[in-house]
C-alpha cells in the first residue's frame, strides 16, 4: 500500500476544521455549570461528553463500544484485528469551571486522524483507536486515572469506594449510573491488555504558557509529572484572643504562612538552579466557622500537591517538608495533621515514538520543541502500565482549568497533522 | 465622715459573692448561640444584658437611665450631685462564641462597688455610676468603641452607616432598634461631658494567661494598645493549573504566605527586644468557590490587625508593612487590595490612680502586678476624650473570645474588693 505524501496528510487535516469546530461547540452545549465549562466525572457533564462521542462514531460509521468503567471507544478496523493497536485519546471530564478544551482536544484528535484514514481510503495495519477516557480530573475523587486505570487493571485497592467531594456517593455508584459495571472492577478485569497496545497518544493543550513565550504552536513530551498529594491536611493550634502575648499563642494560620513559605523558598532555589518541580497550596484557608478580625485562629486548612519528573527528587522533598513540619511544630505549639496521602508514580515516555513525532512535525515543516509536561495526565498511568507512550501539547493561552483557557483552532489542526502523519506512516 | 477600715471593705465586697453568682447567671440565661456566649452587639443578646442591668438597679433602689446610643446608666446619688462623677463599667456585648465574663465583669464590678456603699451606708460626695457600654466587640460593625464614643461624642464620622457583618443592616438602624436616637447622635449629642467624669475605672478578664504565668490574681493596667486594622483585604493573582511553572504563576496564596511569615519574623523580633506587639490574621485563606487541590489560587482574603503601646512603633510597622507588600507585588505579580482602614489611638491610663489602685491592692494584702493590656477597651476611648481612666485585670484561664474563658470568682471579688477601697477612699 503507498503511502499519502505529507502534504496530502496535511491537507486532508485542515479539510477537517468544520467537524472539529462542530464536535467542540457540541460538546459545549453540555456544560453543567458556568462561569466556563463543567463536564463532572461520572456525572451529566461527562456522561454528555461521552454521547457526544458515540454520536460522532456512529454517523462515521466506525466501531463504538462501552467498558466497565464506562470509557468509551471507537475504532477503525485494521487489515489484522489481532494485531497490537494504536491508542489515541483523553479525558471528557473537567474540574468545575474549567474550559473546553482540557481532556476533550485529544479525543477529538484521534477522531480527525481516523477521519483523514477514512477520507485517504488508508486501510490501517492494526485497529486504530480513539478512546474517551472517563475520570482523569482528580478534583472530583481525590483519586488520579480512573479512567484509564480501570481500563489496564490497575486501579488502586480501595478506589472504588472513594466518594465525589460534591455528591458524597461512591466512585461505584457512580460508575454504576453511569452504565458501568463496578463489580467487573472489583474483581480486576481489564478491558485492555498493555501487550496488546501498539502505543497510547494523548493530544492535550499546554496547561502552562510555555509554548506562547517560546512562540511554536506544539510541543512533544520529554515526560510526565509524577506527585504527591495531601487532599486535606489540617494544623491544628488554639483560638484566642488578639490580644494574647506572642509567646503564648499558638496560631494556626502563621504556622501554616511559615511552612508555605520555607517550603516556597526551597522550591525557588530549585527552580533557579533549573530543576522542574511545582508545589500548589490549591486550598489554604482558616476556618470560615470561627473566623474574627479579633481571633487568633485556632485551626487551618490546605491541601498540598508536590509534583516533579525525578523520582528521588519526589522523595527528597517528602523529606524535607517532613522536617520542616517536625520543626514548625516545636517552634509554634501547633500540630501538623497531614491526613490521607495520594502519590502518582513519573510517567515516562517512549523515546522512539517522540523521535519519530518530531521528524514528522519537521517533515511538516511545523514548528515544536520538546516540553515537560506541566501536568499530570492518563498517559502516565499508560506508561506505567508499559505501553509505549507518547503526548503531543498545543499551545494555550491563559493556562487551563479556568474559564479563560484559549487554544487556536490552527494550532490543534498543526497537532492533529502530526498526529496523523505519524499514524499513517506507522499502520499503513 | 469615718472612712471605714480595708478590712470591713474588704468583707462586704465578700459578701456580695451570692449577688455575682446570680448576675453572672442570669446574665447567661439570654446567651444566642452556644458553644459558649454570643450577646450580638445592638442585638437581642446585647439587649439582655442591658435588661439584666436595669433590673438589677430597680431592684437596688439605684437611678438608672439610658442614652441616645442605649447605653445604661445606674447610678447611685452623691451629696454633691453636680461634682465630676465616678464612673466605673465596661461593655455587655460579646464575640460570637465568646464566654460570659469578657466585658460584663467591669460591669458588675461597678454594682458590687455601689452595693458595698449601700451597705455600709457610705453616702459619697459624687455620683457613682455603673456604666453598662454598647457594642465593644467590632466583629460586628467592624467600628471600634462604638458605646464609649457615642457617649462621648466622638464617634468617627460615617459609623452610623457601618452594616453589621450578619444582617447588613446598618448601625443607625441597629441602635433604632435598640430604643436609642441615632438622629441625635448624628447631631453630635453626648451624654458624658469628660470635664464632668473624675474617673472612668473598668474592670476586665486577662485576654491573655500572663496572670496566670505569674501566679497573681490582678493586675494593674499600665496603657492600652493602639491598633491599626484591615478588615476585609484582598491579594488578586490568578488562578492556573497545578501544573503551571513557577515564573508564570500569580499565586495569591503563596504571597500570603510570604507576607504574613515576613510580618511574623518582625514581629519575632521585636518580641526577643522586649517591645510589645502584636500582630492578628483572623481570617485568611483562598476563595472557598474556587478551591481545587489542582488549582494555584489566583484570589486570597485576609484581615489583619496590629496592635501595640507604643504610636511610634505602629507607624513604623505599618511602613515596613508596605514596603514589604510592594516588593511582594513586583516579585509575584499580584496586587494587594488593602481596603478599609480603621485604627484606635494608644490609650494612656492615669499614673496617680493606677498609683493609688497599687496601694489599695497593698492595704488590702492582694498581690497584683502591673501589665500592659493585652487587648483593646472602651477604657481607651475615655483616655482619648480627656478622662483619668484605669483598668483592672483579672486572672482568666484559656484566654478570652472563645467559650473556654474561665474566671475565678475568687479572683473577681479580690478586683471588686480593690475598686471599692479606691472609690470609698475617693469618694468618702
Amino acid at each position: 500500500m503507498t503511502k499519502p505524501d505529507p502534504e496530502v496528510v496535511k491537507a486532508a487535516v485542515a479539510s477537517q476544521r468544520g467537524m472539529v469546530e462542530t464536535f467542540f461547540a457540541r460538546l459545549a452545549e453540555g456544560n453543567c455549570a458556568k462561569p466556563g465549562i463543567t463536564r463532572d466525572t461520572y456525572g451529566e457533564g461527562e456522561n454528555w461528553g461521552h454521547r457526544v462521542l458515540l454520536e460522532h462514531g456512529e454517523r462515521a460509521g466506525l466501531q463504538a463500544r462501552s467498558d466497565a468503567a464506562a470509557n468509551t471507544y471507537v475504532t477503525l478496523p485494521g487489515r489484522d484485528r489481532a494485531a497490537p493497536r494504536i491508542l489515541m485519546g483523553s479525558h471528557l471530564d473537567s474540574v468545575p469551571h474549567g474550559g473546553n478544551f482540557d481532556g476533550a482536544a485529544g479525543v477529538l484528535a484521534g477522531l480527525v486522524a481516523i477521519a483523514v484514514l477514512q477520507d485517504l481510503a488508508v486501510r490501517p495495519a492494526c485497529d486504530i483507536t480513539a478512546m474517551g477516557i472517563r475520570a482523569e480530573e482528580s478534583v472530583w475523587f481525590e483519586v488520579s486515572y480512573i479512567g484509564s486505570r480501570s481500563a489496564l487493571g490497575t486501579l488502586p485497592e480501595g478506589a472504588l469506594d472513594a466518594k465525589r467531594i460534591d455528591t458524597g456517593r461512591t466512585l461505584a455508584e457512580h460508575i454504576a449510573a453511569c452504565g458501568g459495571y463496578p463489580e467487573a472492577l472489583r474483581r480486576g478485569e481489564r478491558e485492555l491488555d498493555p501487550a496488546a497496545i501498539r502505543a497510547f497518544i494523548e493530544v492535550h493543550i499546554e496547561q502552562a504558557p510555555s509554548l506562547l513565550e517560546a512562540g511554536y504552536p506544539l510541543a512533544i513530551c520529554t515526560g510526565i509529572p509524577g506527585n504527591f498529594r495531601h487532599p486535606n491536611a489540617r494544623i491544628i493550634g488554639r483560638h484566642d484572643h488578639v490580644g494574647t502575648p506572642r509567646r503564648f499563642r499558638r496560631d494556626a494560620a502563621m504556622a501554616a504562612a511559615a511552612f508555605a513559605n520555607e517550603l516556597d523558598r526551597a522550591w525557588a532555589d530549585l527552580d533557579a538552579a533549573g530543576t522542574p518541580l511545582a508545589i500548589t497550596f490549591g486550598r489554604f484557608h482558616t476556618d470560615a466557622d470561627m473566623h474574627g478580625m479579633t481571633t487568633v485562629p485556632g485551626e487551618f486548612h490546605f491541601s498540598l500537591d508536590v509534583r516533579a519528573y525525578d523520582p528521588a527528587l519526589l522523595v527528597q522533598i517528602e523529606a524535607q517538608l517532613l522536617g520542616m513540619i517536625q520543626r514548625i511544630e516545636t517552634e509554634r505549639n501547633v500540630t501538623f495533621e497531614l491526613g490521607k496521602r495520594a502519590a502518582a508514580a513519573v510517567g515516562v515516555v517512549d523515546p522512539a515514538i517522540a523521535m519519530a513525532m518530531t521528524k514528522a512535525a519537521g517533515r511538516l515543516g511545523i514548528r515544536s520543541m520538546p516540553l515537560g509536561s506541566p501536568a499530570s495526565h492518563d498517559s502516565a498511568a499508560f506508561a506505567a502500565a508499559g505501553v509505549p507512550t507518547s503526548m503531543l501539547f498545543v499551545r494555550n493561552e491563559h493556562g487551563s482549568h479556568n474559564p479563560q483557557e484559549h487554544m487556536e483552532i490552527d494550532d490543534f489542526l498543526d497537532a492533529c497533522a502530526v498526529l496523523t502523519h505519524w499514524v499513517v506512516e506507522s499502520a499503513s
